[in-house]
């Protein structure tokens, strides 16, 4: 596996991974990779992420079949940031939403500016 | 200030804000706040994050006037994460180049996608 010398990593050797999709431009989720996932997702063409609660790779999609095919992948000045840019196959987010950014700040609160396209059931029977 | 409840500060206090051009899509950057900037960045309409590197509040723009004016402030499903929606003054990042994911992996190697706008010189004098 490749060092990945200009990539910074946390302490928890992790680093954040933005995903977009890539003709549209919109921002659809945001998860952590570690090296492994890193290198997986470079050798594969299939975005794997790092699941921080199941502390282990998440390769995405693999249970509900929405998955990211890699377009580009790109490191920004700091180097402790990645943008993925993808094809989101269905849905990025668990609640069957598009994206993961369904609620906004109006007025003070959040409110909710999308509805799920398939409930989390079909998604993930 | 707000506890803004729905959002999910780590250990250190910070939640990841992802700053995305409102209009074009271009992904701009990503930097972190604290609730601090967070209530700053509502109540203002300009975007403050946290720097961590220099331990306060980092009003984007206030050195080089490159600005961000907040237009959506978006919290994801597990309320760790932010897409800030903004107008960008000039340039993100402070390289000088409008966006900081500036380099991409190609055949296993980072290689460098846009060039400087302005100097760094030019930016902060």
């Amino acid at each position: 596996m490749s060092e990945f010398s200009e990539f910074v990593f946390n302490d928890d050797g992790l680093i954040p991974a933005i995903a977009q999709q890539h003709d549209t431009g919109e921002v659809l989720m945001m998860a952590w990779m570690n090296r492994e996932a890193l290198a997986e997702t470079l050798a594969s063409g299939r975005v794997c992420y790092y699941s921080r609660g199941r502390k282990k790779l998440w390769r995405k999609g693999e249970s509900s079949g929405q998955i990211q095919v890699l377009v580009e992948l790109r490191l920004d000045c700091d180097g402790d940031t990645i943008l993925l840019q993808v094809d989101q196959t269905g849905v990025a987010c668990h609640t069957g939403r598009r994206n993961c950014f369904f609620r906004t700040m109006r007025d003070g609160a959040l409110v909710e500016i999308a509805k799920p396209e398939i409930t989390p059931e079909e998604l993930y029977k």
